[in-house]
């Protein structure tokens, strides 16, 4: 049976006993039917990953009991996702290819060709991050934050960190990895790409590097993963 | 307005006459509303990509009239992809991304672990690598398979063609690319990866390399999309 890894707002350390809501006993005891005894793995995105034991379960509630720890705290490389919203789908995709991947944050961006009908529910993207921690032995949830404009992102952008952008019209360039070490954000536009003037004040800044991903255009949702997949390889945690 | 571009099974060259079934007659006519006159981009996987234009319209036919070419024909790499189905979206999500990414050929691949619900549709996930085709500005269409079991599929393999195999229990080893020239195979596991006598087999075979996707567990199509990317930057078309 596959271990179940449940991320819970508590904090997690030897006998801590962890109380639990009632959409997790739900889960834990009416989906998965544990009971009293069984072995659950706990993460905090701050503790590690511990182990615990049910020790009271009822429909709406239980409480689990840590033991030991089992994985100490992964944090990813300091690598942002700022993505514009293209259709549901494929945002949570986005949003949970960029957890698993390893961004430490993701930021839903709004550009000038953002569809409008493409809105986000930062509380359902987050969601869609913690699970994918569940689901892929990570201790670390990457925060999603709130949809910006390009624009205000970009204003108050800190110089110190790199901007990998993915210029569609470097489509037959070379692919040249990024090499500067330090913090970065991969910025991947909507369908349809960059307006000019965005494409033009990107290439302006001194911070921001560009990358082609190869002859075919890629969708967006693609563009993030393959993105994402090549700067871990050059500067992250992969090699 | 965005270009339309229509995969058909016909040949294309100057003047070439393209009669439409009906479902592109609808698609055309009925969802894109254009007209006679209207310019469409025709590929058919073998000839390029054609400027042609519509010069009858109804609702359940037409007639499209070919004028120059824009593209010429761009095979991908010799890059397989062979994986084992999980649930159905993420399934479609591989093969699409496959297309997208530039595989010459995608089989579905059943293993010990593969849950036989996961049934596939060959029609329709060659649908899916057809449109992702259209959308991404492709002028081939990589084959979709017939599902086959894993051990049919080795003991017929021509050693001559590398299999990148992606295996999960090297987490936490060092990425190291692929440096092999020739034609390859990228095996992609189910949820639950290979049993372990799949992985001895995989592993005995002189022609296999095994390959680490970083410190997390990735979801099966997320190691696909990685896998593909990054043998595209070692050994593909992407530099």
């Amino acid at each position: 049976m596959a271990q179940i890894r449940l991320y819970v707002d508590h904090p997690l350390g030897p006998q801590e006993r962890v109380s639990l809501s009632q959409d997790q006993a739900h889960y834990l005891f009416g989906v998965m039917r544990l009971a009293v005894g069984a072995n659950v793995f706990l993460f905090n995105g701050r503790d590690g990953e511990w182990h615990a034991q049910v020790i009271a379960a009822s429909k709406k509630n239980g409480v689990l009991n840590c033991k030991v720890q089992t994985k100490s705290l992964q944090l990813p490389p300091d690598l942002w996702l700022v993505f514009a919203p293209i259709k549901k789908d494929r945002t949570s995709f986005i949003v949970e290819k960029a957890a698993e991947l390893g961004a430490a944050r993701i930021i839903p961006m709004q550009t000038e060709y953002t569809q409008s009908a493409n809105r986000v529910r930062q509380d359902r993207l987050q969601a869609h991050a913690l699970e994918a921690a569940e689901q892929c032995g990570g201790t670390y949830v990457p925060e999603v934050a709130a949809l910006q404009k390009l624009t205000t992102i970009l204003d108050t952008w800190d110089s110190k960190r790199w901007i990998l952008f993915c210029d569609e019209r470097k489509v037959d360039k070379p692919l040249i990895l990024p090499t500067n070490n330090g913090p970065w954000a991969i910025f991947i536009g909507p369908e349809g790409g960059f307006s000019s003037k965005e494409r033009d004040r990107l290439n302006n800044m001194e911070c921001a590097r560009t990358m082609s991903l190869g002859p075919r255009i890629l969708r967006a949702d693609t563009a993030a993963v393959a993105a994402m997949t090549l700067w871990q390889h050059a500067l992250g945690d992969w090699t």
